[in-house]
């Protein structure tokens, strides 16, 4: 028995409403919705975020969450927009630590304050914070 | 000229900090940073959202996300974790109509106040809800 509530999700052995599978995800509602039909697609295997999802299932995953948003436009929950977001790392509030995309259907004047309250931090050097990414990321083998 | 602004740093008649490019998409610091080291992965095509995104584009987007998401970890800005957004549509506090992901550097106890007050709404009706989404996905050509 798993002790990560989404793979037991995938292996069908926790309770949820799945709305879209294929052989990489499954898409199920968010048992917290934010609005109506939000929903969590996660990998059929078990990453515990960014670091160690496989790139090849990360544009799976993103194009799940594509055609997901489409699905929210196109039928009776008529979204205006949609939210996707990966929250990777408790810092950045990840609170289940299996790898998950949030779809989030969005309304007008929803006043939904997603992120409401978002401050603008000034950066003094921004051309030095530039030069430190561009250095990390020179550096990626792939 | 464009007058699409990302279209336009894309082209290189705008000036941005261009921190990462592939042959599919270019990230670049967002002027208005949440956090320092907040960067902007753009298409090089322009599409305004995710309804005129190709599916292997996003894919292209989500892993330059992936890979920048690990070079903020690991380069002196020490990211402790990550968001990943993207806001599709008006709805969804989308400001600028070229798909553009966000990739958020975050750290423990930021305070950034990214999803605060978020409120969870009860859905009264899920199992109809799911079903709507089954039905919508499973009518999706793709
Ligand atoms: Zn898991
Ligand atoms: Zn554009």
């Amino acid at each position: 028995m798993s002790t990560c509530v989404f793979c037991a999700i995938v292996e069908g052995t926790a309770p949820s409403r799945i709305v879209y599978r294929d052989d990489a995800v499954i898409g199920f509602l968010d048992i917290r919705p934010v609005t109506r039909g939000h929903t969590l697609i996660v990998p059929r295997e078990h990453s515990s975020g960014l670091a160690d999802l496989e790139p090849d299932v990360g544009a799976r995953l993103f194009a799940a969450g594509q055609r997901l948003a489409a699905a929210m436009k196109s039928c009776t929950l008529s979204a205006d927009g949609v939210n996707l977001v990966v929250n990777d790392g408790r810092a950045a509030f990840q609170t289940v630590f299996h790898t998950h995309l949030h779809v989030v259907p969005r309304h007008d004047g929803d006043k939904l304050s997603f992120a409401k309250g978002l401050v603008v931090r000034r950066d003094n050097d921004p051309d030095t914070t530039a030069e430190i990414l561009r250095s990390a990321l020179e550096g990626d083998p792939r």
